[in-house]
């Protein structure tokens, strides 16, 4: 099998079991030959293309694609911004106290990344981690929200890793004030490879393999703070927007990536996101 | 006179005497009415409108638009992303060094505010302050460019207050781990009112003042890292986009703002920035 085909394999068939019994649709971006990238309904091995916006009713147009003859691309290219979350999951924590609140940072949509594509080593770049984490895409404007009103602002949920340099992030000496390289460039944040609709979010199984080694492994329903609590929290000082994305926070513990790594994000139930570190 | 009228005033004569004999363009972006809002040429006290990409030789339609009868909009209002930076005036750094790098973090597209547009509080928010900024526009895409390239790739700049609340950014206690809501609040970043293109941004008298008295006041020649520098550094790991903005830091000592106070930035030869703080 060449690259292309062992990935369309390991999509149709995710390590992690998928839910049965909810009815989940998946939606992903892609690009056919030289065509302009469009959006479609993953079914299978098939995808039955959509035109529209994605949050409004989009429609088929009727045509139809083999996964295995398209380039899957990040589901939501121009998101108006990218949230994450830091310190989210107890394991993580290396027996700390969880914040009271979930701890926002922003990700510049410059740092997005394609499933299958590089993870480009930024000049000085030392010590460069993987973080699975569980992303939400919102659907509806979210200002000021309960709750109960975040749930139905929250469209699905894709794969993300939040790709991250310790050094300007942690180093007691020289760390950056702010993560705004650490965790925002250029292609430090790889998502999808699908929006999952329909999925039961809140508990899933969730998995970091590295080189096919597995790194991370937990459950959402691990989360110290959980989706709609995250989306009402933000939305009362920062409104979202449909497309915006909120990677969830990691589990457990990262290690250095290095050069030729292959990285694997798997999400029960979405699929896996792949992508290979690149030397600057 | 009236609010309108005092804000057409302001603007013609900004307490700052502008610079003479520099040849330059100011870029607006308003609305007539009802109408779309459109981009143009600022021209005194009239408006020629623009048709067409700012950054890519816009031209005039050839409607002409009287400044008193329109409603300035902020120039860019949906960058791709917007940075700003920490500790770049010396007489910000009560007697602290400077640090060797630019320090930059994010506030999100969301978080833009037009001139006379209210300034909301946040819930939560107890001590909101003032931060006068000139504000870099980027005119092409930046990507790990050198100081000479950068200064090609700086379109213009205007003037910004990030507005910063200063207990989620800094109480020892309960200060949030990373900036994003208090530096990112909905309405925390006012820019306009125009961009200016042509103007010698590296020596520019730049001020604060509340309800009338003076609170701020520097030269952008004090900037420790000046805008080629500052615009050099984050491309070499956050790719910048046409449109994206850069606050470039805020000098001297900055206090809380109440509701009904009036508070303007005022940057010679770019014009007066002007928000009124409005309770949530």
């Amino acid at each position: 099998m060449n690259r292309r085909e062992l990935f369309t394999t390991a999509l149709a068939a995710s390590v992690l079991s998928a839910q049965s019994g909810s009815k989940v649709t998946k939606y992903c971006r892609f690009r056919k030959g030289n065509a302009a990238p469009a959006m479609g309904i993953l079914d299978g091995e098939t995808i039955r293309e959509l035109r529209g916006n994605l949050f409004a009713n989009p429609t088929e147009t009727g045509a139809k694609h083999k996964l295995s003859e398209v380039k899957l691309l990040t589901p939501i290219p121009t998101p108006s911004k990218i949230l994450a979350l830091a310190g989210n999951y107890r394991s993580h924590l290396g027996g700390g106290t969880p914040r009271p609140n979930p701890e926002p940072f922003f990700k510049p949509p410059s740092s997005l990344q394609d499933p299958e594509g590089p993870v480009i080593m930024p000049p000085g770049a030392k010590d460069v981690h993987f973080e699975c984490e569980l992303v939400i895409v919102i659907g509806k404007t979210a200002r000021r929200l309960s709750k109960a009103q975040a749930k139905d602002a929250i469209f699905g949920v894709t794969c993300g890793n939040d790709v991250s340099e310790r050094i300007w992030q942690n180093d007691p000496k020289i760390k950056d004030v702010q993560w705004w390289r650490a965790k925002g460039a250029d292609t430090f944040s790889p998502v999808g490879p699908v929006i999952a609709r329909g999925i039961d979010y809140a508990n899933l199984k969730i998995e970091t393999r590295l080189n096919g080694k597995v790194m991370q492994s937990d459950s959402t329903s691990h989360l110290v703070h959980d989706c709609e609590t995250v989306v009402s929290f933000i939305s009362q000082a920062v409104t979202l927007n449909p497309g915006d994305l909120i990677f969830t926070g990691t589990p457990g513990k990262t290690t250095a990536m290095k050069v030729g790594d292959s990285v694997e994000i798997d999400i029960e139930g979405i699929g896996i996101l792949r992508n290979k570190i690149v030397a600057g």
